[in-house]
């Protein structure tokens, strides 16, 4: 088969891999449909993630078809079209079993860390994967549910959704601010709406994502180029500050923006991949009950969200900016990795 | 009346003051039967709160009798024995419509910083105090409970329990450590146990509040000066860390300890009053699942535990370790000061 291989730092290429095989009575075989090109693969390729090995396939994002199901596997069968969690998990250790998956203690990756795909085992931009505890980690997709819409659930909706609106204990009523309209930032300010907060407040630098959040259900944009940015924001409060902030960029002058907006008593949701420590005013902040948040999706929402999606309460589609097929997958990493550039948001591949 | 005094950094006297007068229609005054010392205190009188203006009488904890009561004060009247919470709330503005009374929007204060005794108002270290929007600041002692147990009602024990133990989501079977066995840590301590942990893990310095700790209910005690004091920690829950980890120090290095030891998904609750901002490790937690939680005490359970206090379900009367007449405040001050020095944990001052 075909994969995307990860070369060392900033060398990947589209090459023969052997096809992969059942290796635990829990696996499946799929033939992906479709597949996407994460944030974290950049990193990866960057040399940010030394833990990946040269020669590993990326991705953590798909769709595919079963082909072949392991001696253990009940209540999946060949030829079930399904979405891959980009966080594979038993489901049986006792994190899996408090529905922390992201902690999975299962055997193959590092126990305690449940994404694998892409990272400690293969990935998923390729023409066939092996999916672990498969019963756990993959859903089955209804009809009418297009890739477009499917391959948003493998990771950034459940991400945006539990690790910045749930975390963030998002209540009817709050007013809700994004900092950091990218995919994610978009998913949470578009996830946040199953809550009814009275606003939703996108905090970028580009406005043109701004505008993007606005059409995903932004009630309000703010430019953070804007020297009075924190004031706009404060103002929709009455100078309170936002019930939450959801950081989804992963740099230390955003976490600190979205503390510095919260309200005394809210709550402050990291989501943001971080590389460098951040400094936490605790100085100011033991006295104002906030609450700070981070985590690695779960994906344990992934089938709820599913059922909004077919039943077209999420518009997931509307995040695909640009289509290819798999054999131009160096030129989607291309656009996705100059996405500002192509006015790109996700790119779909497809077989 | 007499009272003590804060005079500028460094300088306290009891002295000759006014007696206090209704300001407000739900204002009541209360004739001090007992008070105490808080670290805040001896912050206030090092000059790390310079909003403290001199003149001020400090002190946020007591008991008294009401002997006046405004106009518009129905629920309460003159002779009513009653403890004094250290945040006093108004009880209708939004946020203590939240039950965020440490936010209370009220007039008298900093808006939203609710603790106003010996802070923005004259406080309880004296003959008689003046308690704003006492309907919802004072609570009625019942029959048996003792000074040296109502005292514990004002602050520590809500301290404790709310910000360390609720804000901490402490559940049953979790294993609960609290970093610093000074009198707040050991209210976590007490008042974890009301949800049932498994184990209750003290951590500090200092063998002899180690040994307190265990007689307030820690089932495991470490002595973070030995070199392995993590890895005894992370024994007891087979390396992967506890369920909650209390702060209740106060400095860069004990929140560190707290982060450092808690289990992915689970609570660090910072209770400790920090001076300084802190490096939050966010390149290796943001994928770690944890919350943190800051506040200042609401004293909504204070009710409960009041309920509790009188049942002998929490033996609040442990923490009182010396006593002293009103007249010999300032000697108060001298051993809660020096509290290792004269094994001090709570000094009751009666009159």
């Amino acid at each position: 088969m075909k994969a995307l291989v990860y070369g060392g730092p900033g060398k990947k290429s589209w090459t023969d891999m052997p096809d992969p095989a059942i290796q635990h009575p829990t696996d499946v075989i799929v033939k992906m449909v479709a597949t996407t090109i994460c944030g974290t693969d950049l990193h990866i390729l960057k040399g940010d993630v030394p833990e990946v090995a040269e020669g590993r396939i990326l991705g953590h994002e798909g769709i595919g078809v079963i082909t072949e199901v392991g001696s253990g596997v009940t209540q999946l069968a060949v030829g079930d079209r399904v979405i891959l969690a980009c966080v594979s998990s038993c489901g049986v250790c006792s994190n899996c079993r408090k529905g922390l998956y992201s902690h999975c203690l299962n055997p193959e990756g590092i126990p305690g860390i449940g994404w694998i795909f892409g990272y400690m085992i293969d990935g998923t931009q390729a023409e066939y994967v092996r999916v672990p505890f498969a019963e756990n980690s993959v859903y089955k997709v209804p009809d009418g549910v297009t890739d477009a819409e499917g391959i948003l659930l493998s990771d950034i909706l459940p991400t945006g959704f539990e690790i910045g609106v749930q975390y963030g204990h998002v209540q009817p009523g709050d007013v809700v601010a994004v900092v950091g309209a990218g995919p994610v930032g978009l998913a949470a300010v578009m996830t946040a709406q199953l809550y009814g907060p009275s606003q939703v407040v996108a905090i970028d630098l580009d406005d043109a994502r701004l505008a993007r959040a606005a059409d995903f259900g932004a009630t309000h944009t703010v430019n953070s180029g804007h020297a009075d940015w924190k004031e706009q924001v404060l103002a929709l409060t009455d100078g309170a500050g936002v019930d939450v902030a959801i950081e989804a960029v992963g740099i230390p002058q955003t976490f600190t923006m979205a503390v510095d907006i919260v309200r005394p008593g809210g709550h402050v949701a990291n989501i943001g991949v971080h590389g460098k420590p951040v400094e936490l005013a605790l100085n100011r902040l033991w006295i104002r009950n906030i609450t700070i948040s981070t985590g690695l999706v779960n994906t344990n929402t992934l089938g709820m969200l599913l059922k909004l999606v077919s039943q077209h309460r999420l518009p997931a589609d509307k995040f695909v900016t640009h289509r290819f097929g798999f054999d131009q997958l160096t030129d989607a990493y291309e656009v996705f990795g100059n996405a500002a550039e192509h006015d790109a948001l996700k790119v779909l591949i497809q077989a």
